[in-house]
């Protein structure tokens, strides 16, 4: 609709509509010759590049599904979602190539093409899709869970559509908007910030890493107006701003991935910080419940009220819905959740209730109908903005052959928000150091225990379910 | 989502998205103890009002679907209308008295409900949707067409919904947008205007009538950001501003109804109205091409391009798609785009091709996808904003005993845009005036042939087809 508008600015150079899909065009021709059709899961193991944002436009022309790799994982941890997503093919670079090589020894179907030398094969004019079907999958990532199992939580066109005009309604959308994306585009909070983007016709500026200074220096120098932070990232920002204020063209900082402190909150008062506190998640496509401009003082540490036409309930301990300030489970429905996870089609009633998501987390509605999380599911740890399941970090430590029984909680970090550690039941003896070694290489840094208790019992009730309300009374 | 923004603003007071739920909902509770259930056909004849709004609005809340009458029609033209739509239920007002006694006195089934006196039945609590289905029939709006018998245009609530986000994502949202509503709210131009407030959770200035004075002092003290208007109102408004200019906080003046002058434009350009030319009907509930902002100059006189997600295609003579600059029909889709007509479903294939609508207006894209319109359905007639299809009142002139034959075309008129004139063959002597008076009660005021002439031979082909560009040479 609009060729000539900037549609990403990366590395001080703009792209324009016109420029992203000739791009977009010739890749997509790449990847139609090495094989990728229409419904084709193709993994992504990518960085914040340009060359990323075209690869992921290039599979939306031709239908492809992206399976979105977090960088961060273990070789592991990335065989395990390339072999529950049974996909054959993988985009990557040069940047993780021992990890790949681990990978790729172990799974022969694997085709790997390198980021680097797409272009290296020939061209072939792609067929491009005339029309997207909103029921189709666009995405797919992978999140954890209480089980520790990671699941894919499956994408569509249409829940990114009525994510992204939801949170047009909400937000406003203005002619010189531009969206700032120092998060990872293989999360959805990235990635919903590019089909905002493609949707809206709007700027996106695309950073590959969040360097603080950077960030305050564009957001004054070419007038940014939107960002999305998490708790981590905006304390930074805070620090790096000091006395300073955001210009006013900036209308919009966009905060997610877990409840901010109220300090944080008070101090982007305090420097005119417009902060839109949110609540989502991989399965809502992102953002759910937004605080509105208007309230954003009157109902502090709220997330809001949810995104048109997203709807949200309370349930209490007893099945009912729950009245206002009586706390449950929070329960959401609308186009743009989720309609399940792949290849899970059968535990579709786990996770669902009459068409409603279970989201696992707690919270309640005041009189006003705002939202107030009070815990995300009860042992959901937030570090930095990434979601870690004790449940998985738990797997592994028991995996290990001298250890009976382990624990995992989140505590306070003054720079992460929280970070997990573990209680362990050892059959032998076992230094920290053993532990913490045995767990590298089969999680993620970020999820690595930063502390391990040795302990005589790990506390569980009468059907074996753990406790973790004991572990955290026990630290 | 926000009940204490202002949903509607009429004759100087306030009514916030709060107090419009309650009216609206103290209004479904009547109307259901009338008896209007989900899926009801409820004619309303109304002015607009605040209360127009908020029957509208109720209707939505019980799901009544409702049908929404011309003002303008005359007792025959209504009873036709109720009749086609099997309408059970009428909600009018004082004024239309005279009009509704005739029609009543023929509809046996009808039930008149007087807006006046709809809050004096007993009140019952009624039953709310808490969803609604983006299939669902919302309105039904008449509109004549080649064969002149008017059919009822479908309007979904999906219609509508995609309609006002595309919109959103065309000329964006701004907290601060109030829309300035001076067009008829049974039109689509008014309703959509309705639908617009209720989804961006926007103010809506409700006019009763269009007087140009009040629009200018209102835009200035009110600060009104949009305002939708037709060529005819646009001539007018231009007269009263005289050599003043509006305020910068006014940033559109979304321009429907057929295309305007190019002098029009250029006054527009002159004293920095932001103009947006649109191009729409009521089969795709409003707007589905418009021109973007940052091409107002460069593409002056075109359409624009259609709203993101639907699609346009010219069809030439021949069948095929039409290349860059050659003229054929204009065919559209999306999900804008009625699903057809009220009780008229075996009919579906004459208005649409492979899921397309036909629109049946002349036009070409150029070389970067700029609609340009060049004639509206080869003889439909715009005056003054309201459409007029000549066979609907060639079918009222030949219906008198002493006329033979009668063909209708429409000619400019300096303030209407144009008007009606007809040309007649007679079996017996018969006066101008004479012709015009058997017209009345038949035809609303503004479908009278402003003109007749009598002729010794209607221009017909070899298959009886009127070829009203002979008509036009014979003028």
């Amino acid at each position: 609709m609009t060729p000539n508008r900037v549609a990403i600015r990366f590395e001080g150079q703009n792209y324009t509509y016109k420029q992203l899909y000739e791009l977009s065009y010739r890749k997509a021709g790449y990847l139609q010759k090495l094989g990728v059709k229409k419904g084709d899961y193709v993994a992504c193991l990518l960085k914040n590049h340009l060359d990323t944002a075209v690869v992921l436009v290039s599979l939306q022309l031709i239908g492809g599904v992206a399976v979105l790799l977090n960088n961060r994982l273990t070789a592991e941890e990335l065989l395990w979602q390339l072999s529950d997503s049974k996909t054959g093919l993988l985009i990557t670079e040069r940047d993780f190539v021992e990890k790949i090589s681990v990978v790729s020894s172990q799974l022969d179907r694997l085709t790997l093409v390198w980021k680097e030398t797409i272009d290296a094969v020939p061209f072939e004019e792609p067929v491009i899709l005339e029309e997207i079907e909103l029921q189709a999958v666009c995405t797919v990532m992978y999140t954890s869970g209480t089980t520790g199992n990671p699941k894919g939580v499956l994408q569509t066109y249409g829940n990114h559509w009525w994510s992204a005009t939801g949170s047009a309604l909400n937000l406003g959308i203005h002619e010189e908007d531009s969206w700032l994306c120092a998060v990872p585009l293989f999360h959805i909070s990235g990635y919903s910030i590019l089909m905002r983007s493609l949707i809206y016709g709007m700027k996106l500026v695309l950073h590959d890493t969040f360097q603080p200074d950077k960030v305050i220096k564009v957001i004054k120098d070419e007038k940014v107006t939107i960002m999305s932070v998490v708790t981590t990232m905006m304390i930074r920002l805070l620090d790096s701003l000091g006395e300073e204020k955001l210009p006013t063209t900036f209308r919009c900082m966009l905060l997610g991935g877990g409840p901010a402190p109220l300090s944080v909150l008070e101090q982007c008062v305090e420097r005119n910080i417009p902060i839109y506190q949110t609540y989502g998640m991989t399965e809502t496509s992102s953002q759910i419940v937004t605080l509105a401009p208007e309230y954003s003082i009157e109902k502090l540490g709220s997330a809001g009220k949810p995104l048109f036409p997203s709807q949200l309930k309370i349930i209490a301990a007893d099945g009912s819905e729950a009245g206002a300030y009586q706390s449950g489970e929070i329960i959401v429905k609308g186009p743009n959740v989720t309609k399940g996870y792949l290849h899970r089609e059968h535990e579709h009633e786990k996770y669902f209730l009459d068409g409603w998501f279970k989201t696992g987390d707690i919270g309640y509605l005041d009189k006003d109908g705002f939202l107030f999380v009070q815990d995300r599911r009860s042992d959901l740890i937030i570090s930095g903005g990434e979601n870690i399941y004790p449940a998985e970090i738990e797997g592994v430590i028991t995996s290990h052959p001298q250890i009976e029984d382990a624990g995992v909680i989140g505590v306070a970090d003054p720079k992460w928000g929280q970070v997990p550690v573990a209680f362990v039941l050892t059959k032998a003896d076992l230094t920290e150091e053993e532990v913490k070694e045995y767990c590298k290489g089969k999680l993620a840094n970020y999820k690595l225990p930063k502390k391990v208790y040795f302990v005589e019992q790990i506390p569980r009730n009468a059907s074996r379910k753990l406790l973790r309300r004991v572990l955290r009374e026990m630290l």
